[in-house]
């Protein structure tokens, strides 16, 4: 039967997106589907479908879908080359309808819900979220609403606004907004998709699974994926660990997660060797993506690396753009400061030798610097000046490095 | 044997990714290749390699991909339902590596420009183009020049800056710039890519053929292009053509380019059943990414779409921003003004009874609104304000409409 579990009770709980937390020890459920034979439908395009067996889905409805996932996974070989790296792929979230990995969550949320006849979806967001989930419910048709921080930058308003949510601005505590939602949810029969809900996590194995298939089937040495509020690695390790149960994999990649050290519970709890995340007084951090002081997956995500094996770091905020920079620079890709805490922190292990020469690593970038290209660092890069009848001699005078 | 074939002059001539025009009559050639028996590789996953024996490719390199296309072609049911139409398809060229169809054209490009042993790259662009091309030379790790307009968008210099290209501000007539930039190429061995290159209009047609095999090897009835300098356009029917002589279809798709009204020189033309496109002085429309005066494709534009069937329109300024928003509202879509235009256009041949209601209709999305999300209109979607305590009360009240 499939069902909700409480991974520190071992308790399950049944499968309903308005009870998304263990009622007894708070933490966040996972689901557990039904344990039959599972296996890919390679012949099917969409990645839902590819994937059907592994999800909470009777079927896919096409309707529904903005065309995410199958997103590139490609070689990094300029970086490699730059610092003398073992082989270095990206798997670009950030080629999805809304430009970052939360579409996959929704896409997967979306049509749960739908199926189960809910009319009305939320979130709490601040960013790629709220606009990954307003575009997700303006597809499916249903009222969604948006609880946004007070505070929250102009920009991300206006993008979640173009799909015309009910958008309120919340003065306040944002953890005790992320908490009090549930409550309000269930009450005004909306249901709240925060980050670390069980559905949402379910769209995220999707990610593992597509890297693995296009690494023909061959697990990953490293992963590096950003962690906020946990969510994102929640699912992409219980995507190996189902790869591991059904008998795809033998091993486990080692999973890194990477936080930005404005705002690095996680990782210091990790790093301290506890168990339970103190959330930090004050949060700052360039990387505002995966600011989140409180995050409600950490006690969960800790468990899970702990299992599967391991660790969770904090990048240097001063070299979080400089990463950015080399990757736009030296491949073409231009990512959120949130997706480059990941390259900082696989430089940081390569330096210090924790990576061997033989390795495999991916990088899960998740968040594209398009969407609020003003609020990071000007590129280095200089405009020329020229008119017409000058611009043959301005041409002629660039060196050819 | 393969060749740049002029199609007014019925004059071949050697492929030279430095010689684009004809040397007699200006036009713009186009590239023909070995007229073998061609076919597709569908266990491909590379959209270049599933279409190889169609371009002017002899492999793919993938350490110079960005993983462009295998976009998704998204039926549009609440666009249907709400305006009473027949089945509306959107191909969804946003969701390419930076947000625009240019990477189809820069993608092949680059493959075809670092086999051939070209070491310096150029284009001459104010948008999309130019952040495609910077992005691909990037990855492929080459000189980058890009010329741009006196006055251009700051966003789109500093979102091209990213990956550090040499970058001129040119004062001075854009078309003259155009011209300019083919010799001071030559002369300075840079291979200058602009809008209507022979090999950036084969990369084109990587769209065209994957909505075809998206649609089961049917053929849409119409197929609405934005259109500015016309190179998408010639690649999408340049790619039916081929279609048709290979043996795949039948009949043509009924082509229809839009331009916004405020810069319609290929419109007007067609609508005054001339033949050759006079330049108009000021361009002023809200759609900037089809903002040319002088389209370098335009007379070879009408050419093709004569032959093949098909129309030029415009989309009047006051309907394109309310078109952005519908599709955004509806369908949780959200593009540049410039791709509106297909949908204003779309809505008026709907409305005059020009298409009919078994009709098949694919809309050819180009470009992404959240690139540049200042410059567009603002959403009509209010932000409520709330704090903790009266967020209840707020919330109850929103109406389930």
């Amino acid at each position: 039967m499939e069902a909700f579990e409480c991974i520190f009770c071992q308790k399950n709980y049944p499968v309903d997106p308005f009870h998304t937390f263990c009622p007894k020890c708070q933490e966040p459920l996972l689901y557990i589907g039904l344990q039959t034979d599972k296996k890919f439908y390679h012949n099917k395009d969409h990645p839902l479908e590819v994937m059907l067996d592994f999800l909470p889905l009777d079927r896919v409805n096409h309707d529904l879908s903005l065309g995410e996932g199958n997103t590139p996974l490609i070689r990094l070989k300029n970086v490699e080359k730059n610092f003398r790296l073992p082989a270095l792929y990206a798997k670009n979230e950030t080629i999805n309808p809304t430009l970052s990995f939360k579409d996959r969550g929704t896409a997967l949320v979306i049509q749960k819900a739908i199926s189960l006849g809910i009319e009305r979806i939320g979130t709490v967001s601040t960013g790629n979220m709220a606009i990954s989930t307003a575009a997700y419910g303006a597809r499916a048709g249903i009222k969604t609403f948006v609880l946004v921080k007070d505070g929250a930058h102009r920009e991300i308003l206006n993008s979640t606004g173009r799909y015309n949510p009910v958008m309120i601005n919340v003065k306040g505590d944002y953890g005790e907004l992320f908490r009090r939602s549930f409550s309000l949810g269930k009450k005004n029969n909306i249901y709240f998709t925060n980050s670390v809900d069980p559905f949402r996590i379910e769209g995220y194995k999707v990610t593992a699974f597509e890297t693995f298939f296009q690494l023909d089937q061959r697990v990953p040495d490293f992963i590096f994926v950003p962690v906020s509020s946990g969510g994102h690695l929640i699912g992409i390790i219980k995507a190996f660990h189902e790869l591991k149960q059904h008998g795809f994999i033998k091993k486990y990649p080692h999973f890194v997660g990477v936080q930005a050290e404005g705002c690095s519970p996680i990782a210091r709890t990790f790093q301290a060797k506890k168990l339970s995340v103190e959330r930090i007084k004050k949060a700052e951090t360039i990387a505002k993506a995966i600011s989140n002081p409180d995050p409600p997956g950490g006690n969960i995500l800790l468990r899970m690396i702990r299992r599967a094996g391991g660790t969770i770091m904090s990048a240097p905020e001063d070299k979080i753009l400089e990463a950015q920079r080399k990757l736009a620079e030296l491949e073409g890709i231009f990512i959120q400061p949130a997706s480059a805490t990941i390259l900082v922190g696989f430089l940081e292990l390569a330096e210090k030798g924790k990576i061997g020469p033989k390795s495999r690593i991916v990088l899960i970038l998740t968040g594209s610097g398009m969407k609020a290209s003003g609020k990071t660092k000007q590129s280095d890069s200089q405009v020329l000046q020229a008119s017409l009848s000058d611009l043959p001699g301005i041409i002629k005078s660039v060196k050819s490095d």
